[in-house]
């Protein structure tokens, strides 16, 4: 297809930069505006494409991403340079490629930089052609790219699900929880979410059938609102938020228990992580905690494709996307997702094309 | 055999009482003793034995059942009932017998109370019969009994061992740790324990085999001592202690990283568990943090001992037992635990028949 963009023309590129490392919450100060120029062709002698980006994704790991590189940390992505693009999953448009697999009009999802144009060296596994596109586009950024994908091996994989058991899910109305909530449920388990407003519970209870939701920010005391929420007890947790929240789990799990964890994001902009006190309750419980990362599932990515489109297609999973118009909301965007902002999947669009 | 004792004489039978619950460090003054008599008999209708008792064991999941009653915890080990002998562990002669399966004059280990004779009512997995006499009969107190089985199920079935593997075992001169490290030592793994004393330092290199072994006392900086004996990191943490050690081995995890959770004796003693701050780890990481119980895994107790007798005999396993004489020295014995007193498995012989 044509790109209406003329191979070779020198465009503006305006772009989302990391002022410098970030200490503590994120602030839309920590990150500047640039506009650069690009000429929309790709370095002779690679196999790279010029993309353009039609759509951001704010995710909580970029916290990881946005401090001073630590050489400690099992991280696998290093930190964003200040001065540059920051860097984060989007759904772009080929350009231009010297690529075998990827052509003028293809699209891709996976990282790119914060930007109206970026060249990049596709890599397996870190960009995925788009193959199916009567979908939205957007949808790329989240239930079918990398929270999608995170959900689904998460919960089947890691959790070890199985029917009338009982599944507590926290930030449960986010990219990741939303899925994790209605695969549980198709599953036939007793599922109950958290988040941290009326809109978001009522979401959890009405849009994507929970079972029942609560407002941890209401709640003087967590482990009782987990004790009145699973009165026998929580077989599986799926773990985005850390601290005291997992204190307040440990106490309600039941033996041989598990609990997967996909994120802590309570602890992120802390400089000292809170204490966990109640791990004691992981012996006489038999208790599994797994840690996973979502990259060691993509084997499974066109299998996990093959599932959940036709779900959505035929609605039996709902999907809620917070969408910010214009690159220029990005940081805001960015920023809103540490403050429990958004409500559902936080997009930036970038273009409509 | 004759037990050398008459049926339906009446005996007298000192008991170690526990006075009251317990809080904090238990203290000898928490313990009293007191002689019944009691008469060689069993109960008439009932498939109960009376037994002799000769050794009986102290360990640190006893402290669970010092403390008041918490409908909360998920131990399946009851409180101690004031006033009454305390139970745990031990290995008996019977000297009477109501039980199909049990002939006077038979050996067991299992639960018993505290004191010269005890009238059970033997449960499989709770009681065990023994069939080979040829080793020490302490032994089925620790190597032969439930810490044996223990550092078997834990090691081999929760820690998904692999030759050339690093493996930290922490309290690693009791009497789980000891065969923990020897076990992984026998799969090739490269083994470091850490103990209280330098006589534990000593038995874990010189007698039990272990790569490295540090003094967990003379560190200032566990984080450190865990980065000095594993520049390359952690594979498998078998977890004794918990609290700051379980935060220094957390930053010491390599990727894909096995933690099994037997115990947490650093914090049995303690009001409020001490908080652990560093469970982000487990996220990219993707450690695996398992908790398990010794009695999921009974069935697999004879195979345990077709393996592990033979190690005995053979020398290729060493055991070193802390033995305490006589009943009366029992409190100070079990409390002493909690202080790390003991070098190896800490023993109380009541008889030696």
């Amino acid at each position: 297809m044509s790109t209406g963009l003329d191979s070779g023309a020198t465009v503006t590129n305006k772009q989302v930069i990391l002022r410098d490392h970030v200490s503590g919450f994120p602030k839309e100060s920590d990150f500047d505006f640039t506009t650069t120029t690009v000429q929309l062709r790709v370095p002779e002698g690679s196999n790279s494409v010029l993309v353009k980006n039609l759509y951001l994704s704010c995710d909580p790991y970029m916290r990881s991403r946005m401090g001073k590189p630590d050489p400690s940390s099992a991280s696998p992505a290093q930190s964003f340079a200040p001065g540059k693009p920051i860097i984060g999953f989007g759904v772009s448009r080929v350009i231009e490629s010297a690529h075998p697999d990827y052509n003028k009009g293809d699209l891709l999802w996976g990282f790119v930089g914060w930007e109206e144009y970026s060249v990049i060296t596709p890599i397996p596994n870190v960009h995925f052609k788009i193959q199916d596109t009567d979908v939205p586009l957007s949808y790329y950024t989240g239930i079918l790219g990398m929270p999608g994908m995170t959900a689904y091996a998460g919960f089947y994989e890691i959790c070890s699900p199985k029917k009338g058991e009982t599944v507590y899910v926290s930030a449960a109305s986010g990219a990741v929880g939303q899925l994790v909530g209605q695969f549980a449920k198709m599953m036939g388990c007793y599922v109950v979410g958290s988040a941290g407003s009326k809109e978001k519970v009522d979401l959890l209870k009405n849009k994507f059938g929970f079972d029942d939701a609560f407002n941890y920010k209401e709640e003087q005391d967590l482990t009782a609102a987990l004790k009145r929420c699973f009165p026998k007890g929580i077989d599986i947790y799926f773990e985005n938020v850390g601290g005291k929240m997992l204190d307040a789990v440990l106490l309600n799990m039941n033996p041989h228990g598990r609990i997967a964890v996909c994120g802590m994001i309570s602890q992120y902009n802390l400089k000292d992580h809170e204490g966990v006190h109640n791990l004691s309750s992981i012996i006489y419980k038999r208790i599994r905690i797994q840690g996973f990362a979502v990259f060691d599932f993509y084997e499974k990515y066109s299998k996990f494709l093959e599932f959940v489109i036709p779900c959505i297609k035929e609605g039996k999973i709902a999907y809620v996307e917070d969408v910010a118009e214009g690159l220029e909301k990005g940081p805001e965007a960015l920023v809103g997702l540490f403050h429990g902002k958004n409500v559902g999947k936080q997009v930036v669009v970038v273009a409509h094309e």
